[in-house]
């Protein structure tokens, strides 16, 4: 049996891995006990993509099977690993997870503004160029004026952040005493900015801080293996 | 059998209901197919509530059972009539509405600020003075004030609702072909707003306005039957 490929973004540090959509796959291999081995893509190295018919990953690769999205590859991994602990359990379990994934989302964008210009710090050398113009595009800013305010930006998003703070409180993961997809989703979002940038999306004394532990903890500690922010230079 | 009593808010004019919490609770009365009769209760009514140990509605009667807190009758009704269609279904849906609820209440204030100046206006007189001074308290502001920016609050609120119209773009509920408690929680806040002010709180081009609509025409548009703002003055 030929392993899993991950296509995942790396840093200049080719060890230190960022992308929010990746790190969900990266939690749902673990949870399915299935195993991988990851293949390193920067920004500007989309032509090595280009067998899977599109330019963005994650994109998992499993004998003769090709697929992108992070949710198609889910759904993918449920339906090919029927027998391996499930990611969302039930259809009402799915429809959770696919609400989660719309909430993360709409908050991304926050959470990029934070930490933007250190992610520019991060990237390799021949990235940097392709990163800030587009994103500059995208935000109608520099790097530097979308981070200026992050302190601010902070507030809201912790203020955002409440139905989470409310549901970790009640059991210890989104989908209850185990986690699934739904907490691989938001905690997808921590990781990229854990692994991007050395400033605290959330304040230390948040209570979500706690989810994030127990995250960090999944599976031999395997996400809090991963380097963050400032070690790979 | 006696029949099940909802204890409901009310404006001046008695057949006009417009709590969202309550309304949960209509929905859910329907859902599950039990008959039930409301019993009409004003902002300053609490003493008609002390039989259930606290001031808030909804309060539920059932033969000898008092419930409030619109969760947990919602538990309650699920445990009591076990053979009547779910709002729940299963664990994993009751995770995605208890997420929902959360949700809806921190956007709860966003719809509070649009709509509180007119609720003043459809409130019994003996209420308008209690409402005004505990609603100035919680603000920290005039109703006039709270309301002033209200098309701003709208954007910001429309912005909010992302992960909602996502949602039922992809299923027509956001429990599935069916709706369930998670769609009433939301819809709870929806008819509060139909129900005590001409604002909209949606613009009518918002692809929400589909969902809206298709919850007003549940169990034979019996939330559609209910008086709108001003048509009880």
């Amino acid at each position: 049996m030929t392993k899993i490929k991950l296509y995942d973004l790396t840093a200049a540090n080719e060890q230190q891995r960022f992308s929010p959509y990746c790190w969900r796959i990266h939690m749902a291999l673990k949870h399915k006990r299935l195993p991988f081995e990851t293949v390193p893509i920067r920004f500007t190295d989309k032509e090595f993509l280009e067998f899977s018919g599109q330019g963005l990953v994650p994109v998992l690769v499993d004998g003769e099977q090709t697929i992108f999205d992070s949710w198609r590859i889910a759904e993918y991994l449920e339906q090919a690993y029927p027998d391996a602990p499930s990611l969302f359990r039930s259809p009402d379990g799915k429809r959770h997870a696919r609400f989660i994934k719309h909430w993360t989302e709409s908050l991304h964008p926050m959470v990029s503004r934070m930490i933007i210009r250190d992610v520019y710090d991060e990237i390799h050398e021949k990235d940097k160029s392709y990163f800030r113009e587009s994103r500059e595009q995208r935000l109608g800013k520099t790097l530097e004026d979308a981070a200026a305010d992050r302190e601010d930006t902070r507030k809201k998003f912790t203020a955002a952040l409440s139905p989470l703070r409310l549901a970790v409180a009640e059991e210890p993961f989104l989908c209850g005493d185990h986690p699934g997809f739904a907490d691989y989703i938001v905690f997808g979002m921590f990781q990229w900015s854990r692994c991007s940038s050395p400033f605290p999306i959330i304040l230390a004394e948040d209570t979500l801080a706690v989810w994030q532990k127990r995250m960090l903890d999944l599976y031999a500690g395997y996400a809090a293996s991963f380097p963050t922010a400032g070690q790979g230079k």
